[in-house]
């Protein structure tokens, strides 16, 4: 079955025999011409796979899918730490977790990303449901919500999303990433969560040490107001909005000229745009713009201005007020958001925090959840999304730059023997030590030379040696070697457990 | 563009526009025919979309896919549970951790898993490559290897797995579920790898309290010996194979008749199979069957003899023979091993685990990188799988069943108040907490409830509150309330967070 031609609302179709349909509209089409299509579609892919696919012949290539990568045993050790210190501080502030399957049904994602829903992977039709990667873990979460029917939680949820964006990857961008979300859902008073997502956002970027920081706010309603008052059309907003948020990349002169050459805007309302979004400030910024005689003339940025000022009330309670910013540029790309957003950049000079761009990002989305409930019962949230790949991006160039070693492995001690022949030595030992929770190894050999054995240690960062002879087996010691110094001291084969324990309390 | 007949190695295709076009043979058909393929696809399948799917009209279903699911926070604290056993364990032993996305090229997956290729998720061509979800952690883990040129690595990789398999969720059977990996990759001397991985089986087995369990071995070498001197036909090795790996969920008899009827193997050789996999032992096992008048005569059979009785004695070394049983029934499911295989099942009584089935498995796979090498280079790896959802599926029945509360979170106190008009104290108190790395929370309102205050903390396991009054703020003091005896303490306000830490040492 083949579309001939489609105009005015009629279709025509060939079938796979030369049989001619005329469809009328969509509602006249029945299942079983859909069944059809679908054994044409299964035919035509089938002849494409025996033709040898794309390129026609069979060519093996070793390489993971474009925009994705293998993680190594020294990228796991730097990402570890860096979920470590981002899940310590999310349990601080008492948050659960979840976890959401990898794919969801199609229509989940359907209408929930604009423009940038060309870029979900879908999975090929096999019979059964239609499904897609997931593209975030914000629209997975409302989903969640809205099925279990909860309005309250406080949770985090770290895991990786799918986007068939174009990679770059030398500045951290990829096909497949992780993210790393909080999120607070639930009915409260104003300002309360919001305040903690942004002591979140400082805490973390704080102990990650990742350099100065500014963390950016601003508010959709502030922007809509503005937007109002400046004279944009109503249905102009979100299209004005999104060229808004390119000022961080680009200056405002091309901003402006999108506006209004390509957006249509009018010049003299570019302009007054101009003026607002230039402007930076703290509670004294949102007081200023109250009495403002432009900006006092809409509801909207004058609800969005009071919250700001009692957002940052809570800021200076929280002792963070010294990162944070408002700033009326910042607009965000998500068309989800309802109030209060926030962004956070690394302020660090230099090409690296340029490439970088923000690490951290969030906001308040009251509507996403309401879209999924069959009665449209809206749950109101607020979250904050940690820029995880960046941050490797940024931890790895640290570990490559420094000195120090990044250890892949939490190994406390080598049993290694001096002498052939003492396998089942230190196999006896080796279990000894993991019988009582040492974290031990053993070389596969039965004849290892000492030097291959120490040569491990030295390589993989273990800082003992219990070297094993057939002097020690008859005195009933073992010798403990420190790689580090190589200092080397007898001990008694009881004792051992206690004096490794002693000795890396720290790597335990 | 239609298949319209095939025949003789002839293809003919009428195009979209009525054209007949007459194929040869695979190689005649150019790029361009396959260009015009995908175009008719892409027309079909938006002509599809059009028609609004499958089902002709739109029906929201607020569901996750078929064989998946999301985990709660209380299924999730289970889990962490686990897997910090798992992965300490495996970290006792050294290994090192590595990631890979969860899709592949498909051909990285092609030809791996024989007939359950059927159950391997592919990706929707969206252009670009052809790709499919991971269907195990091996065979990425064998691509890993060969293209980083890797001869030697103990790694343990733990991630999420796709099967589209007939999901028996309330079995922990799953389309979507972790794998948790532990492999040892390179030529070392026989069985010492082998050992350990059974030495971890072991471990993790012990330390989840599952109740007892076995842990039985063969050998693929002694299989096909065995098949061999009962006169089993070369090429129905692998067949007769997988009739013998259903042993333990059929009783023999039925199995010979799989073998009789179903296999065409003669009466007489399934007699002789029957015979022997009806044995099971240790060291003496093995040490009588290489006396066997008939085994003996297979070289193979004796290798991997010889092989179980090293195996042995270093299980004895490493002080787990207790549960470890030679069995000539075990055969497992997957082509790729080549040596010694092995399962554990719980062996606890009554319903539940003839549900539950094998809970770890793995073997010997000396092949597998070799197939991803250009060159064939092999590189011996030895590795075990733990069966992660069942043993989720044992202990969220054991926490059902118990009546021990699962926190979700691990908040050490709540900041509350007894009067009115004191957030911002609340926040100021809390602010004091989270910066001394206390777990804290505090409600999102302005004016809660004590009584709610406190049901909060009785729902969710918190053990302290630290309630904050007129009175308390006149005297510096914080009156402290342990939630599970009610007794009340005034505590200097300096001395509050240190009185938490005490109070709390096992939870922090």
């Amino acid at each position: 079955m083949v579309v001939e031609a489609s105009c005015c609302g009629d279709i025509f179709l060939t079938t796979g025999t030369g049989r001619l349909v005329r469809i009328k509209g969509k509602d006249e089409l029945c299942g079983f011409c859909i069944l059809q299509i679908d054994e044409e579609v299964a035919k035509l892919l089938e002849l494409k796979a025996r033709l040898g696919g794309d390129d026609g012949k069979h060519q093996f290539v070793l390489k993971t899918a474009k925009g994705t990568r293998d993680y190594n045993p020294k990228q796991m050790a730097i990402r570890e730490k860096v979920f470590n210190t981002i899940i310590s501080c999310f349990k601080r502030h008492g948050a659960e977790t979840i976890d959401t399957p990898v794919f969801e049904l199609k229509e989940t994602l359907t209408g929930k990303y604009g423009e940038d829903s060309k870029l979900i992977y879908d999975l090929k039709d096999q019979g059964g449901e239609l499904l897609s990667l997931r593209y975030d873990l914000t629209v997975p979460f409302a989903r969640y919500l809205a099925m279990n029917k909860i309005t309250n939680i406080k949770r985090y949820h770290i895991a990786k999303v799918y986007r068939r964006d174009n990679p770059a990857m030398t500045r951290g961008r990829y096909r497949e990433f992780y993210q790393c979300d909080f999120d607070i859902a639930g009915q409260y008073d104003a300002m309360i969560p919001d305040a903690e997502c942004l002591k979140i956002v400082y805490e973390i970027l704080s102990q990650l040490d990742l350099g100065d920081f500014r963390i950016k706010v601003n508010d959709r309603r502030i922007l809509d107001g503005m937007f109002a008052v400046c004279g944009v059309p109503d249905d102009k907003f979100r299209t004005i909005c999104s060229t808004v948020d390119k000022l961080d990349k680009m200056p405002w002169e091309d901003v402006k000229k999108e506006m209004v050459n390509e957006k249509g805007l009018s010049e003299e309302a570019a302009d007054q745009i101009g003026e607002y979004v230039s402007m930076q400030g703290g509670m004294d910024l949102a007081e200023r713009l109250l009495q403002d005689q432009k900006m006092s003339q809409s509801k909207q940025a004058c609800a969005g201005l009071s919250d700001i000022k009692l957002l940052f009330s809570y800021l200076q309670l929280f002792q963070v007020t010294d990162k944070v910013v408002f700033d009326l540029s910042l607009a965000r790309g998500l068309d989800y958001y309802t109030g209060i957003i926030y962004e956070a950049v690394l302020s660090q000079a230099g090409v690296e925090s340029v490439s970088v761009g923000s690490v951290a990002g969030g906001g308040r989305y009251d509507g996403l959840v309401g879209m999924f409930d069959p009665k449209g019962r809206k749950v109101p949230c607020v979250g904050v999304s940690i820029g995880i790949e960046r941050i490797f991006s940024i931890m790895e160039q640290k570990a490559e730059a420094s000195a120090e070693k990044v250890r892949t492995t939490e190994v406390q001690v080598m049993v290694a023997s001096a002498q052939k022949n003492l396998l089942e030595e230190r196999l006896k030992l080796v279990t000894e030590l993991w019988n009582a929770g040492i974290k031990a190894e053993v070389m596969y050999k039965k004849n290892p030379k000492l030097l291959s054995q120490l040569q491990h240690c030295e390589e993989s960062g273990i800082p003992l040696v219990a070297i094993l002879g057939e002097q020690e087996l008859k005195d009933g010691v073992v010798k403990l070697r420190v790689v580090a110094t190589r200092e080397e001291v007898d001990i008694c084969r009881a004792d051992l457990i206690e004096e490794v324990r002693r000795r890396t309390s720290d790597a335990s």
